[in-house]
C-alpha cells in the first residue's frame, strides 16, 4: 500500500517554514512496510485542498493530512475531505461537550469558532487528542473499488505525534499486509561519500532484500539499512548480517552502528575508561564544548574548557608559552600541542584537546590558508597532532574540526 | 500566476532527507510576485513523474522540478516531462560536446550514461550549468488556452541557485506582469508569540496592502512583512511605514529590523562603543561563545571565555571564591555575579557575563529545578542579574539562556 502524506497550511508555502511533520511520519509508515509515494504542501483554500485531496485519492491508497484543523476561518481541512469524498460534517455532542469542558477546567472562554472542531465527517472515527482542542478523524472506505484510508491529523507536532502514536499506528497495522522489517544505521567518519560507497557497494549489492541509502552528512557519511523479511528475527538477521560485513570492511571509520552521535559515542568511552576531559579552543569558538555538553550527564568526564581566541588569553587561561607564540604563530602544530598539554595541566584531567586554526572567511594567508586547522590531543603517554585543511566556509569548518578533535578522542579510548 | 515546486528523488521520501531547494526557490519567486501554491515532493518513478507532472499542469502555471536530471537510469526528469507533453527527446550535439570538454579538462574518465544529459525536450531552451554537467532547461507554451511555464533545475543547491539567478529568474521577470515588492523582517525577544500579537495585531491588521506574518521560533518572535505597490518606492514606502509603527509599539523588543541575528547585533554594538567581551558559561557548555564567535571578525572584541562545567574550574578558570559555591551552590545568583566579575577582570575586557543554572533533564531539584538558570552582566558601573526560569528541554534552556545573556549586552549597549 502507497501512502501520501500531505500538510496543509498557507505558512509553509512561505520561505519561512518547512513541513516536517511528514519525516516523523514516513520513519513510522516505513516501520509497518508502508512507503511513501508522494508527498504534497497545499495553502488554506478550500478549491486547493479538494484539488489535492481529489488527486491523493486516485494515486495512493493511504492519505494523512496533518495541520488545518484548528478553529480558525483558514481551518478548511475537514470541510475539503469531506466535500471531495461527497460526504457531509456532523456535529458531534461528544466533542462538544469535551471542548466545553477543555475550556471550562482552565478558566478560558471559549469563542464560538471553537466549537467547529467538533464537527465529524459522517462515519470517521475519533481520534481523541489530549494535547489539543482538534481531534484527529479516521475514514475508511473503497473507492475505485480498493480500499482507501485517510487520516486527519492536527498539525502542531507534539499534538500529530501523540495522537500517531496512540490511535493511529496500531489501525495501520491491522490494515496492511503484516510484514516485518529492521532497520540499522552505520554513521562513518573521516572518509568521503564517493570513497565510502567505492568499498562498500560490492557488499551490500550483493544483499537485494535489505535497501542501503548512503547519505553525507557535514563531517559524516551515513548508511541507512533496511531489511523486511517473514519474521522479524529474520529481518534483524539479515540487517545484523549486513552490518557485520560493513563494519568489518570499514574497520574503526565506523564510530557508531546504532545511530549515536559522535559525542554521546565519546561520552560512553570516557566513562567506560573512567576517564576526564578538558579542551582550549580557539578558532572553534566554544562548539567542541558545546557539542561535548550537549550529552546530558556530561559533568561526569567533562571539567570544563577555555575559549581562547586572542593570543593573550591563550597565555593567561591555557598556559600556552608566549615565545612560542610569537616564534610559530597561534595557528601552528606548535600552539595547538600547547593548547593540550596546557589546559590538561591546569584542569587535571585525563586528557586535553586543543584546536587552532584558520575558520575564515577572512584572516588567510598563502602559508596559513582558510580552512587550515591543528587539532591536539595530550594524554600521559604524550600528544598527537592532526593537521587538516577543510573546504567550505567558516560555519563547516567550525565543525569539520571540532568533529576530528572529538574523532581523536573516540580512536585513543577505543 | 500561481507555482508549482516540484522535488524529484526517492530519498526525499525517506526520513532521513527533506527537500530544502523549495524555500529558496519560494524566496526568489516571492520576490517577483509570483506566489507558490502546490509543493510537491516525488520519487524516481517514470509512471509516478509523469501523473505529477499533468496534475501540476492542470493547476499552476509555472511548474519547476528540481532533481533528476543527472546520468543515471533513475532520473527520468527529462523524459517524464517530455512524454507530458506528447515531445520527443532529442540529443543536443553542443550539449554532448560541452559534456565531453567538461570530462577531458578534468582528466575524467566519461561512461556511456553521461551523454543521457545532452538530451533536450524538443523546443526547450538550454540553461547553462557552469557547476555541473546536467543544464536546465525551459519550455513555454500554451495549454488549455493558458501560457504555462515549465522549468527544469539539477537537485544540488549550489547548482540550482547558481542556474535559477543567472539564468530563470530574468526569463520568468519577462513573462510576469511586472509587481514591485519591498519586504522586511522584524526580530523580538523577551516576548511570548500571544502577547505580541496582541499588541501588533491592531496595527498590521489596517495595513491591508502589506501582508504580515508572525512566527515563533526558539528565544525570539519575527515578523516577516510583505508589500505590493505600483512602484518600487512606493512598496518601500509602505512596509517602511508599517516597521516604523511596530517599532514604536514594540520598542526596544525588537532587536532587528533588517533579518540580522543576534549575535550580529550585539557585534555591532560591541564595535560602535569600542568595547571587549569575556564569558563564563556554566549550563551553556559553550553554546555562548560559539554563538559569539560564529560571526566573522569577533576577533575583535571577543577576547574568549571558559566553560567552567566542575566547582574546581570555577575557582581556577574564572576566579569565583569556592566560598560563595559552598554557602550558595554552583546554581546561585551569586556565583554568577562571581562568574561575570570574575572572568572580565581575569580577560581585562569591558564586558564580562556569567551563566550558570539547570539545563537538565537530571539535576534539578524542588528549590533549584530544571530550566532555572541566573544570567550576569559585569561592567565598570557594576553587575546586573537577571533569574529566568526556562520551559523545554536541555537544548532549548540552553539556547533561551545563551539568547538572554545575548540581549543583556544588546540592552546594556544599546
Amino acid at each position: 500500500m502507497i501512502a501520501e502524506i500531505i500538510a496543509v497550511g498557507s505558512e509553509l508555502l512561505t520561505p519561512f517554514r518547512q513541513d516536517t511533520n511528514s519525516l516523523y511520519l514516513t520513519e513510522k509508515l516505513n516501520s509497518i512496510g508502508v512507503e511513501v509515494g508522494f508527498k504534497t504542501i497545499v495553502g488554506d483554500a478550500m478549491k486547493d485542498l479538494v484539488r489535492v485531496a481529489t488527486t491523493a485519492l486516485a494515486r495512493a491508497d493511504i492519505l494523512i493530512f496533518s495541520g488545518g484543523l484548528g478553529p480558525t476561518e483558514d481551518d478548511l481541512t475537514r470541510e475539503a475531505v469531506a466535500e471531495t469524498l461527497g460526504l457531509q460534517l456532523r456535529r458531534n455532542p461528544e466533542l462538544v461537550a469535551a471542548i466545553e469542558r477543555r475550556f471550562a477546567e482552565r478558566g478560558w472562554k471559549m469563542s464560538a469558532n471553537n466549537i467547529k472542531q467538533a464537527d465529524l465527517i459522517q462515519g470517521a472515527t475519533i481520534l481523541t487528542n489530549s494535547n489539543g482542542t482538534a481531534p484527529g478523524q479516521w475514514i475508511s472506505g473503497r473507492s475505485d473499488g480498493r480500499e482507501k484510508i485517510i487520516v486527519l491529523l492536527p498539525g502542531p507536532p507534539h499534538e500529530l505525534k501523540a495522537l500517531f502514536e496512540g490511535a493511529v499506528l496500531e489501525r495501520l497495522q491491522a490494515k496492511v499486509p503484516r510484514r516485518y522489517i529492521a532497520t540499522r544505521m552505520l554513521r562513518i567518519t573521516g572518509m568521503g561519500e564517493s570513497a565510502c560507497d567505492a568499498r562498500v557497494a560490492p557488499i551490500y549489492k550483493r544483499y537485494t532484500d535489505v535497501s542501503t541509502t548512503i547519505l553525507a552528512a557535514p563531517g559524516e557519511i551515513q548508511l541507512h539499512l533496511r531489511a523486511q523479511a517473514p519474521s522479524s528475527d529474520a529481518a534483524q538477521l539479515r540487517v545484523d548480517d549486513l552490518v557485520d560485513k560493513l563494519e568489518a570492511e570499514l574497520d574503526d571509520a565506523v564510530y557508531s552502528d546504532n545511530g549515536d552521535s559522535l559525542e554521546q559515542i565519546v561520552s560512553y568511552y570516557l566513562q567506560m575508561r573512567s576517564a576526564t576531559l578538558a579542551v582550549a579552543e580557539s578558532c572553534t569558538g566554544g562548539l567542541l564544548a558545546e557539542r561535548l555538553t550537549s550529552v546530558s550527564g556530561s559533568s561526569r568526564y567533562f571539567m570544563g574548557g577555555v575559549v581562547a581566541y586572542s593570543n593573550d588569553l591563550k597565555v593567561k587561561l591555557a598556559e600556552v608559552p608566549a615565545d612560542l607564540l610569537d616564534h610559530f604563530g597561534a595557528v601552528s602544530e606548535q600552539v595547538a600541542k600547547a593548547l593540550a598539554e596546557g589546559i590538561r595541566k591546569r584542569c587535571g584531567t585525563t586528557l586535553g584537546l586543543g584546536i587552532t586554526g584558520v575558520a575564515g572567511p577572512t584572516g588567510g594567508t598563502d602559508e596559513k590558508p582558510v580552512g587550515l586547522v591543528y587539532h591536539a590531543l595530550a594524554s600521559e603517554s604524550g600528544t598527537e597532532v592532526i593537521q587538516r585543511n577543510f573546504p567550505g566556509d567558516r560555519q563547516r569548518i567550525r565543525f569539520f574540526a571540532s568533529q576530528q578533535a572529538l574523532d581523536m578522542v573516540r580512536r585513543k579510548l577505543m
